[in-house]
């Protein structure tokens, strides 16, 4: 692509122009100023022949399979919280999806929407998280696209990413599989994520230490899907948190989900932030943790797998599914008695992802 | 899924509530409310099993070969324009660069970031215009993830589509492709989308007739692969119209292309207004048109076959390629002069797909 920037005999090269520094509407009227910035800010990080081709689309040969294919729309307010940024959220937040119905994650699709004047250095801080992101979870981002939206509108940008797997063989996971008497793990502590990003908003009235758990997760499940042929669910409690996950899986495999109060990992001050703030660490968001629903025989198995793994260290059984109440989770309390734990109904944190 | 407004025995009928007739934060927080938005808006319109699965992920299985995948977000204002809406925009845009590869789609995602206060009437109907356009493609809308952003932030809403096809077996298809020697042909009339999208603002100062052109080509793109072999681009002209697009092929294949201005056809319409705003119909953008780059030899057989399909009836050879001069588009125009047909440098018509 020619760039008319580049320094030609006797011509003196020219000074930054301002649509260098900062994003202006015409960077997403798809000439020559859109082509500079997705050479610039999104091809030259993002490197493979799949995106550097320059079509339309991307051409890719995955082996043959069942593909698991998701997307996901980022949002999130402040762009950079505690142990991520939206970047690395809308990398990590399609991977996992893909991954959970035991799929090994490809290829990624990214659609940007611009705020006419985001500093050019953001838009460059945000797409290096997503390469970070992109390597550490093996995965090529092979295709793009960027719009501007005037000043205003989108909080600067908006990510949303789609993603694209191939499963492996003889694996069958949906949340419509849970089992009577299968074990219900969790990969560690509830909560950080949303609470994180509170405390980047200034909304927790107090100075808080508490990172996003913002991972990719696919490397946990493929140690979870070496160690056992009999994982029937994978999920990650985003939204709505651990409470309303569980709740679609009862809904789905029309079973009951007992859970035991005292064994979900809560940090202390994400405890502390929920008391004071009225909210339930069981509805926060998360974006580093998974639940495994394993069949009983292999559930100590899968457990032992999970915490030799980065992001599964802090694995624990938190429950187990029972033929009733159907479509309900129920919870023991640490004082020994039983409440139902319903779907979070509306909003409680919203631009959370 | 349990629906808090069902009539239990005795109860009466809860009037309808807010939330129902215009979207709120609550339905971005990955609750009940979320749930019934998805099922109630989309999951009951788009139908089909792997959507319905209710999982993180879709599954599908494609026949083996190789993938074309593509993304496209979708900011166009306003929503609704003559000839289309910001929901065809989406499908068919992503269903055409998936195409454009020799590929047949296949599955698409579609990621909303809807205002809150945006009315559920024109969520439904862009909705409705989304299936009634991927039922014409013959896509199916496999997954999908919404978010909420408060008032003021994205105009209605924002869809990013994603999209996958397998590419027929034999096909090399790319911009790189041209080579000298090489017929241009064009599948109809210029700029109608950007001049329908500018009338439908109020901004052209007159009462127009101009539909937008927007249309799902995959059809058109079977008949062309049906009727040769010897397809080397296929690209739709959309941001930054025919001469930018021309310019993209020029530079990535490193030959001139040479067209004949009398050919390429605008309607008089689009013409009057280009006129009289000052604008070029060759930079207008298109959402149902494409330019295929051909082998001599062929071009009769591939611009019959186009002519006998819906959108191709109104396709044109309109120039060659040549080996000079190297990435230029050069116009013979209707005077007899030569002039160079530049890429598009910065902003001509924002926001406009």
């Amino acid at each position: 692509m020619t760039d008319e920037t580049v320094n030609i005999e006797g011509a003196v090269c020219a000074p930054p122009l301002p649509h260098d520094e900062q994003i202006v509407m015409g960077h997403g009227a798809g000439g020559r100023m859109s082509h500079r910035l997705i050479q610039q800010a999104f091809v030259s990080a993002f490197q493979n022949s799949a995106l550097n081709a320059g079509d339309d689309a991307a051409l890719v040969m995955p082996e043959h399979g069942k593909l698991s294919i998701s997307t996901d729309a980022h949002v999130v307010f402040p762009l950079f919280f505690p142990g991520g940024d939206i970047g690395k959220l809308a990398v990590c937040g399609t991977v996992n999806d893909v991954a959970m119905l035991g799929a090994k994650p490809l290829y990624l699709t990214a659609g940007f929407i611009l705020e006419e004047g985001l500093q050019m250095d953001v838009l460059k801080r945000v797409v290096e998280s997503m390469r970070a992101a992109a390597e550490e979870a093996g995965v090529q981002i092979v295709a793009g696209d960027t719009k501007v939206v005037q000043k205003g509108k989108a909080d600067g940008l908006y990510i949303t990413t789609a993603g694209v797997g191939v499963v492996r063989g003889g694996v069958q996971i949906s949340g419509a599989n849970a089992k009577p008497g299968d074990v219900v793990i969790l990969s560690g502590s509830m909560g950080d994520h949303g609470i994180a990003v509170l405390g980047a908003r200034g909304e927790l009235g107090f100075e808080s230490s508490i990172q996003s758990d913002v991972a990719p997760l696919n490397h946990l499940i493929e140690a979870i899907l070496d160690a056992s042929k009999n994982i029937h669910v994978l999920r990650d409690p985003t939204r709505g948190g651990l409470a309303t996950t569980l709740n679609e899986i009862a809904a789905q495999s029309k079973v009951g989900i007992i859970l035991d109060e005292q064994t979900i990992p809560v940090h202390p001050e994400v405890n502390a932030a929920c008391e004071m703030l009225g909210f339930d660490a069981l509805y926060v968001a998360n974006e580093g943790k998974l639940i495994a629903i394993v069949a009983k025989e292999d559930a100590e198995k899968v457990l032992s797998a999970m915490k030799k793994t980065r992001y599964g260290e802090g694995a624990v059984m938190i429950g187990h599914v029972a033929e009733e109440p159907k479509s309900r989770v129920l919870l023991k309390t640490a004082l020994g008695s039983t409440r139902i734990v319903d779907m979070l109904a509306g909003e409680m944190l919203p631009r959370i992802c």
